[in-house]
């Protein structure tokens, strides 16, 4: 199928200038006054011609664009996350592209060429497990197209970042083990790469300090963010001579995997093994037993890091200085921890 | 923040040609030879320097980027059909923009705006469930931007369309329930305007109707796609003094809230109610009891739909008649309708 094609000469004979005159209004030429440029552009939107839309969203030097990269749209987390970001940017007159990466580095290579190609006006982005490098955002920042972590970030860019106490969350879910009478506590971690992984096993390694229980290092396990990888890591840790007594998951896909696993094994939850994890609190109730889960801001998050990245598109100057937030998770407590 | 610009005063220094002549050669002007064109948009990419990227993608007429437009990016169905998009497109050189309507019709018309105005190739799309209207996507298609749907069609289009045999889908959920004996089978079925509710609306009365059960206009009660939707009208369904005796849900959404409401009742499923959904497999086993469900090709569907839009984006002529294919669904029995 050919494109139907309306060239510059219909909108240079219907408004009776010269070719010439409306190629340099597309190019927003300093040579044309502005009141042509609006006319040229009128026409050209009122004959469905899109001949180079980066020209005339260069009147305003913005295509009302922003992209959004994240490892898993399926993840109920990004997911959210992403309502976040459209909420805000739809509000404020911007279109939301989104871009899934699988955790890939080379997915999300190509999605930042694709957004510098398309001159896309800024991104927010979740960074992949695998990108260890990141100087393809690194890149899209030196060629003027801003750039907002949030959930993973990276302390190789100065930008602005949007993140949850992970420390915290994971600090509060250990502690609420212990209190519950757990000695043996496992953790299913999430790739090592990532930094919220970091975060939450340092949380959970000081939550047991502060109660003087060894940390052992076979009861700490790194998964993929699957159900397949929490369903595999739960058997390994069940095989252990001296079993956990609890699990700690570090993702929703990951507790929904140990949930599965023990369900199989004929463990009962909490008596057996009580288990936290970080989770939706939508799909954990919906678990018998429902699951005690670290709750965390997702829409917000999505919504904060989209106003700060606006602000960058927006104005005029780079900041002095890039903002790092900090927001609260919040531990739910159900049946899985109960333990009497 | 400015935009760094490198002009093509500097891509004409370091080709020593003129300006107009690199202006012409991003405009794929007849004047320029093809070698000079690819000298100038090679130069242009290695500058980093993205001007119009609509011109130089013009040099074959595409910008190599797809779009896909879903209600919603959380539901595992629509998650999984863009996988199977993302995988055809990237195998053939294509970039994926995901959009989610929210079921919102002015959302998708923003998103179909959107589309035309960044010249993407092509559209594939599962219509929102307010979109009684479909011009925008017919409005797509006269400026010579194809798009097929998939899951959700239109009669009101003539293009390409990939959905699933949910009559038959329906029809197999329905006489399973006759045949472990249940007769007063309630269905949730999903919002009226939406195409396949009506055909599983179709298959669900047929079976009624070959087992000569009378079908009762208050057992079918029509619901928004989500858990919500699906608890709501549940509880609707037990207040009922003839109460169902079992229930077959037309969404894995809706079916959660149906399980979630019938646990909350304390009905025992299967004997009290038995539950049959369209569900997604790994969420429905993960349920206590795991539900049965009629499962569907979501990713084959999604690959399928963008094989098809891309033979139409790469072939310079409209086909002479366009292909509606339809996949076969499987009915996956658990516990949660094993009635004894």
């Amino acid at each position: 199928m050919k494109k139907v094609s309306i060239t510059i000469k219909e909108i240079a004979r219907q408004l009776g200038i010269s070719k010439s005159t409306v190629s340099r209004a597309l190019r927003d030429s300093s040579e044309i006054s502005e009141e042509t440029k609006q006319k040229v552009i009128d026409l050209a939107e009122q004959l469905n011609y899109y001949p180079n839309p980066i020209a005339i969203s260069l009147l305003k030097n913005r295509t009302q664009t922003i992209g959004v990269i994240v490892p898993d749209i399926a993840n109920r987390f990004y997911s959210s996350a992403i309502g976040g970001v459209e909420d805000i940017a739809y509000s404020r007159g911007y279109h939301t592209m989104i871009y899934q990466s699988h955790e890939l580095l080379e997915r999300e290579r190509s999605a930042t060429r694709h957004i510098a190609s398309r001159r896309v006006d800024g991104l927010v982005v979740a960074i992949s497990s695998q990108s260890e490098n990141i100087d393809h955002f690194a890149s899209l920042q030196e060629q003027g197209i801003p750039v907002v972590f949030f959930d993973r970030v990276s302390d190789a860019m100065h930008t602005h970042k949007v993140r949850v106490d992970d420390y915290k969350g994971a600090f509060d879910a250990t502690e609420h083990l212990i209190k519950r009478g757990c000695r043996r506590i496992a953790h299913i971690a999430g790739p090592k790469p990532v930094s919220i992984t970091r975060f939450r096993l340092e949380g959970y390694k000081d939550a047991l300090r502060k109660y003087g229980i060894d940390f052992q290092e076979e009861w700490v396990l790194h998964s993929e963010i699957t159900q397949a990888g929490g369903t595999e890591r739960t058997y390994q840790l069940m095989a252990l001579r001296e079993r956990p007594d609890a699990i700690f998951g570090a993702s929703d896909r990951i507790t929904m995997g140990i949930h599965w696993a023990l369900r199989q094994l004929g463990y009962k939850m909490p008596d057996d093994v009580a288990v936290v994890g970080f989770c939706d609190i939508a799909m954990s109730s919906l678990l018998d037993p429902p699951v005690s889960s670290v709750t965390q801001p997702s829409f917000e998050m999505g919504q904060q890091a989209t106003s700060l990245l606006l602000d960058l598109i927006e104005s005029k100057n780079t900041p002095a200085e890039f903002e790092t937030r900090v927001l609260q998770s919040n531990l739910v407590i159900n049946k899985s921890s109960m333990r009497h």
